[in-house]
């Protein structure tokens, strides 16, 4: 019978960052990551599958279970209710997380293989928001298009909101994004 | 000495598709690829690193090529210029593959390992993009929203172009992507 252990994902995930960027993401392995959380390799194992989901907690699951709530039961248009879902997803999961995602964007930025992870992460919520959006009867490619711009504007929103200058919180920062996006793709005045 | 080899990497690719879609790609190695195309194992790793590489050409280098030297000479708005260059590059490395491309969406859709291959690339045009952008001076940022925009239309295109009741080219659909983005972004009028 495995050991309760308190907080055994947070103090992983602590030690990672810290071995992450001390030594390095390369030369830091899962018995390091342990080693240094107080935990067995075991227990690690328990809660990641491998060395690289380390920095992409449970966290995930949730954010997405109450972004798909939000869309199910909201009566705002497609896209509209996507924000409002990733508003309150937000405040419920990320932004007591913010000292950890600043430095885990520095990483991610560094190393390409945590990169990839990010883009995985991305790719889940885009399908499961596009799901959302089919349940809600939206055609599938117009599901689609939607999901992939409401990730774009949250993927907008977290870089900001990782700028250790920035002071807003990231439900504030989700509709700024979203006005960046819409002026980035406005039709240009001579085309019309 | 390799022999010279006439249109290896097309043989390849015939093989790999005609071999996924009848035994799945699970089942499929790259020795069944080599033998069906004519090829040695060893011609396969000259061209291809691992077995998901297969259906993502060398196109893709020349494909970048064009779209930062048209984003690079363009006097047009940013988003605009990129617009451009994809549909220079639909025109000339895109539209002659059509056929294959189709069959190729639907083992992609049907195969995670080929879908974390397809970001990857998305991934890379995006950053290519990006760089370019901010070769003409475009803040980081910005760059990377632009580029982010200009891969979501792309993509959206690439859909339309490979569903087989669709008549119209690349360079046709690109735009029709980019006013279906902006339908998706465009402020709700009860906000405003």
């Amino acid at each position: 019978m495995p050991r309760w252990e308190p907080n055994a994902v947070g103090r992983l995930q602590n030690a990672a960052l810290e071995l992450f960027a001390t030594q390095g993401y390369e030369d830091t392995t899962v018995a390091h990551i342990a080693e240094r959380a107080g935990l067995t390799e075991r227990s690690y194992f328990n809660h990641f599958a491998t060395k690289r989901d380390v920095l992409f907690g449970p966290g995930t699951a949730v954010h997405e279970q109450i972004v798909t709530r939000e869309i199910s039961g909201s009566a705002l248009g497609p896209l509209d209710s996507v924000v409002r879902g990733l508003q309150v997803a937000a405040d419920e999961v990320l932004e007591e997380l913010r000292p950890q995602s600043i430095r885990r964007r520095a990483l991610i930025d560094a190393t390409p293989e945590l990169q990839e992870r990010d883009q995985d992460k991305s790719a889940a919520l885009t399908a499961t928001i596009a799901k959302a959006l089919r349940d809600r009867h939206l055609e599938p490619e117009a599901a689609l298009l939607t999901a992939r711009s409401a990730v774009l504007v949250q993927q907008t929103a977290m870089r900001m909101w990782t700028d250790p200058t920035e002071d807003r919180s990231l439900r504030e920062l989700i509709p700024e994004a979203l006005r960046s996006l819409r002026s980035v793709v406005e039709a240009d005045p001579s085309e019309s």
